[in-house]
C-alpha cells in the first residue's frame, strides 16, 4: 500500500519549510534528511513568505511558541495555502496554556491544513474545546485503546470533515482519518515515549510524504505514521547492551535513513475502517 | 543513603518545567526522561505561569538568556513559590557578562530558590560578587581541591544560609550544602567537561529529585549529583573503540536511563560533613 | 602542513563565542569542544560585546536568523574588529530570502571578516548578487567541479580580494582562498550532506582553529576544512550494521575529538593553486 507513497519521496525529494520548536528542531532536521528530504528552519516574519515560497510544504510545531513566532506561523500558513502548498499543524501541549490553545485556534482560523497530529489530548482541546492535555503528553484518561477505539475513529472522521484536514492521533494505536476512511495504525513501541521529540519528527516526516505525493494525502500521513513506529520498532530491535534513551534516539533515525519502500510495505501494520 | 530518592522518583515520576538555553535544551529534555521525569519546556511570558502551575517544580538556567526569557524566569520563579513548588536556577556564565550576573541577582532577589547550582565561579560571583568567570567554565583558580575543601565547604554553608537554598557546588569534587550539612561528592570524570551540557542536565535532574522527595532536599539535590557523576563513569566504561565526546554525550543519558537505585545507591561516593 | 595548526590548538585552546543558530548549535558545541577549543553562545545585544571580549573569536551563523539576532551580530562583530579578534561568517541560506541576503551583506559592509565560508550559490549571492540558493543547499548548477575549478578558484581569490577575508566555498571539492593561493581540499564525503549541521560545525572549528593560530590564517582555515572532510571519512569508516545518518553525526564528531595532529597530516588531501 505504502510502497509507491515512499518511493515517490525517496525518488522527487521534498524542501520542508519547518517552524518549530527549539527542543527537538535537531532531530527534526535530521529524520527529514534521512527520508529523502530536505528541511530549512526558519521562523522571522521578515522571511517566512519568502522561505515557505521556495518549500514544497511547511511543518507547524508549536512546542515552544512565542508571540514572535505566533505570527509568523500565521503568516507562513496563508502563504503556503496561497500557494496550494503541504501545510501540516502540531498542535504540542494544546490544552496544557491558554497560550496554546489560543495559538492551535487561531491558527486553525487563519489557516487550512492538510493534516492535523497530536496525541488524543491535543486533538480533543482542538476538537471539542475539552481541556485534558497534562503538559506535553496525552491524559491517560484519554487513550486510544480497544474498547474506545470505535468512537475515536468515529470523532477523527467528524472532526476531519468539519476542519477539512486529515487527522492524525498518534497513541499505543495510531488513528489517521479523513472523513471517509481511518487508517488504524499498529506500529510503534511505548519506548519511544521516553526519548523526546518522535512526534515532532513525524510531524515532519508528514509533511515530507505529503509533498512527494500530493494526490493521495491520506495514505501518504498514514504511510509516514507507519514509518516512523516502524523505525521505532526497528530501532529498539538495533538496540545493544548498554543502550538508553539517548541510543536509542539515533537509532530510530538511522532506521528511517535505512527504510525502503520495500521495508516499509513488509513492515506497516494497518487496517481500514 | 539515596535508594529511597531515586526510588521515589522512578515510582511518581515528576513534571519538569524548564526555561533553559537552546544549545543543551534536547539532552536536558531526554535526561529527565531517562531518570522518570517528563519535561516540558515553555518560555513565553504569556505562558509560563500556568505551565509552571501543572509542574512540580521549575528549573531556570540561564545559558543564553535574553531579556525576553529573565521577565518568563522570573513569572514563572515567583508563581512556583506562591504554589510552594520546587525552583532550581543554575547561573550559566554568571560572572562572564554583566548581564547574566544582574540577571542572576535579580533572579535572587526576586524568587526563592531551593537549589542553586553552578560551578565554583559562578557560585562566587552570586555569593560575593567577585567576578572571576571564564566564560563558562569554572576559573581553574577557583578549582575545588582537597586543600581548600574545608574553607569550600564553609563558604557553601554560609551562602546556603544567608540564600536559603541548598547550594550545589560542581567540580572534580562536587559539594552540596545546605547551612547544617554538606555532601562532598566524588563521582563524576573530568572527561564529561568536553561535552556541552552535562551541567544543564544536572539542573533537570536536581529538579526531578527534589520534585520526587519534598521532604529530603538536601538528600535529593545530593542523590542527582551523584547519579550524574555517576552516569559519568558507567557512560565512560562503556566507551568503545572510536567513540569520542559525542557517543559520550549519548552513553552518560543512557547510563542514566539504565541506572536504578540499587546501582545508585551502591556506585555513589560521598561523605558528609 | 597542517600540523603545526592542530598542535597550536590543541596546546593552547581557543574560547570560542557563538550567534549561531538554534538547529545545530549543540553540534557545533560539541565539535568545538572536541578539537580542544572551548564555545560560549551568546545572543542578547545587552551581552554580546562583553562576552566577545572575554573570547578569542567569534562565529557568526545567520542559519536561524530574526531581527533581534542580525543586531547582535553586527554589534559583537564591530567589537571584535576593535579588539583585534577572528571573525568567521558563515551565511547560511544567503540568497534564499531577501532578509537572509540584506542581513548577510549588511554583516559584510559593517563587519571585516578574517573568514567567509559558505556553499558556492551563498558566495555567489555575496559576491556578485545573483540569487541561485535552493534553500540552505546549494543550488546543483553553481556545483564546483573539475571543469570549472579553476575559474572557481580565480572568483574566489578576487572575491577574497575585494572582501578582504579568505574565502572558504564547501562542496564536493573545497576551496580555501585568499587573493594570492588557493588550497583545493579533496576531504570528505557526499554523505555529510545527510546530515544537518555539517556546515555549521565547520565553521566553528575554523574560528577555533584560527584563533589559535592567528599569524598563519589561510593555512588554519584549510586545516579546519581538510579536520572536517577527514572527520567525515574517518567517521564514516566507523559506521557499523544498522548505523544511519543520526549515529553518523556523533561518529564525526567522535572523529575530530579523536584526531591529531599525525593523523590530520597523513589524511589531508590537498593541492595549493
Amino acid at each position: 500500500m505504502f510502497k509507491e507513497q515512499f518511493d515517490n519521496l525517496r525518488k522527487n525529494g521534498a524542501l520542508v519549510h519547518n517552524i518549530t520548536n527549539y527542543v527537538t528542531v535537531n532531530d527534526v532536521a535530521n529524520v527529514i534528511l534521512a527520508c529523502g528530504a530536505s528541511p530549512i528552519m526558519s521562523d522571522d516574519i521578515d522571511e517566512v513568505e519568502e522561505i515557505t515560497s521556495i518549500c514544497g510544504g511547511l511543518n507547524i510545531n508549536i512546542g515552544t511558541l512565542n508571540q514572535r513566532t505566533v505570527s509568523s506561523m500565521i503568516a507562513a500558513g496563508k502563504k503556503s495555502n496561497l500557494l496550494g502548498h503541504k501545510v501540516v499543524l502540531d498542535p504540542v501541549g494544546a490544552g496544557a496554556s491558554t497560550l496554546r490553545t489560543a495559538a492551535a485556534k487561531s491558527l486553525l482560523s487563519e489557516v487550512k491544513f492538510d493534516v492535523i497530529k497530536g496525541n488524543i489530548s491535543e486533538i480533543k482541546t482542538l476538537a471539542t474545546g475539552s481541556n485534558t492535555t497534562c503538559g506535553v503528553d496525552a491524559n491517560i484518561k484519554d487513550a486510544v485503546t480497544g474498547e474506545n477505539l470505535e468512537s475515536t475513529v468515529n470523532f477523527a472522521k467528524t472532526f476531519s470533515k468539519k476542519a477539512g484536514s486529515i487527522i492524525a492521533i498518534t497513541g499505543e494505536i495510531d488513528i489517521v482519518a479523513d472523513s471517509h476512511r481511518c487508517f488504524i495504525i499498529r506500529n510503534g513501541l511505548k519506548e519511544m515515549g521516553m526519548i523526546t521529540g518522535t512526534g515532532c519528527q513525524l510531524s515532519g516526516l508528514i509533511t515530507a510524504f505529503l509533498i512527494a505525493n500530493p494526490e493521495t494525502p491520506l495514505r501518504a500521513a498514514a504511510a509516514a505514521v507507519c514509518a516512523m513506529g516502524l523505525a521505532g520498532e526497528t530501532g529498539y530491535d538495533n538496540m545493544q547492551g548498554d543502550d538508553g534513551n539517548s541510543t536509542y534516539r539515533n537509532r530510530i533515525i538511522d532506521a528511517i535513513y535505512n527504510m525502503n519502500a520495500e521495508t516499509l510495505e513488509k513492515g506497516a501494520k494497518y487496517e481500514i475502517m
